[in-house]
């Protein structure tokens, strides 16, 4: 492998975002520095890497910071030619791959997020605006396929970190909420698809203790609740 | 130049999206057959090829349909190699420009669309806010401008079309609302790139005339005034 210079990597172990990049970085088997930030007690190095967001993932190679998930993944891939591809070669399959990607990004997160944060009506209704785009993307998915084009079919790549990213922590979803999201007779090929992403040797090692996970996320709802109790 | 395949591209003449896109081909030297959109009654074939946003623009190239714009320009990028690149060659610097690119298209259009569409303190609390991001943008693009990384010092590119996509209707912005945002005092970096952008000739050419977007822009705030107002 090519000399990958120095890397390290800003993470917080229950971000959704952060575990998208971890797998990447995995998959390309990129030895990396691995910094736990504490997102209520942000430190200066994340101040100072991502002014902008202030979130984590940020990535520091060789002393520069890149932040956001998405580019962090196509720097990731220009980066290390070696190890697996994360886009396709061919420019429409890499540019369906950034299509869904960023649908995923932009409009399955926040619904997401809401969903821990609230209770009765107001969740109900995020259910329903969830359901309708995991209906979206799994007739995205069937489409790409058909074409051979999805990332389980063939190499594991951006799409497929970014899915994780949302769903890789599905079961300790299920338990805090009592909600399946990815039904299989529902959603059969996003069930599919998740199943083969969560039995990759690299997933499995890298996936934190469920226990741990389901008590963070219960930990979210219960703060998310009593803000907007109070509010 | 290498055979470029048949090329249409579904637009609608004063979309800021469309107009980054328009650029970018422009650049490239792409022929392309154009189709006008209507976007008050959508066309059966915009439907088909955007099903999911249902929006302009959109790229069909020979037969295969390409959505949202950073992907729509990404494509163009990676097919039509011949002619001036759109991203640097360097990953860091890919990197940025995609994360400026994101930042802009996620940050800056809607709150645009807002300051036109509103009045008295709504307008006010939006023109407020893209002043504060506006600062951020001044700020980033300095830092990319000490690199010799912004667009008008080497190559126009990807992060300029989308830079343009939003301003460069900036004099019928000022008639239709009575705005400056782009002050060379407040925001010097940006308003030399901006103006820097608007002298190409290749920009020049496919400008729409002031007083057709004044006016699209005109009917565009009246509409909104008219709703926001009935709700």
């Amino acid at each position: 492998m090519a000399e990958q210079g120095k890397v390290i990597f800003h993470g917080m172990w229950a971000s959704p975002f952060a575990r998208g990049v971890k797998l990447a970085l995995n998959l390309k088997g990129i030895s990396y520095e691995y910094v736990e930030e504490d997102l209520v007690n942000k430190s200066d190095l994340l101040l100072k890497y991502n002014p902008v967001h202030k979130k984590v993932p940020v990535l520091v190679h060789n002393g520069k910071a890149i932040a956001e998930s998405l580019v962090i993944l196509e720097y990731i891939d220009e980066t290390w030619k070696d190890g697996p591809k994360l886009l396709p070669s061919d420019p429409y399959k890499r540019a369906q791959a950034r299509f869904w990607s960023k649908f995923i990004h932009e409009q399955l997160f926040e619904i997401t997020f809401l969903i821990f944060k609230t209770d009765g009506e107001v969740q109900q209704k995020a259910i329903d605006g969830m359901h309708e785009k995991l209906n979206t993307l799994e007739n995205g998915m069937k489409t790409l396929l058909v074409q051979g084009n999805l990332g389980f079919e063939n190499d594991v790549g951006i799409l497929d970190a970014i899915f994780y990213s949302l769903f890789g922590g599905y079961k300790a979803h299920e338990e805090v909420l009592g909600i399946k999201f990815i039904v299989a007779e529902k959603f059969p090929v996003l069930f599919s698809w998740l199943m083969a992403i969560v039995e990759l040797d690299v997933v499995k090692k890298q996936a934190p203790p469920h226990q741990q996970l389901v008590q963070g996320l219960q930990r979210y709802r219960n703060s998310g609740l009593k803000s907007s109790a109070s509010t």
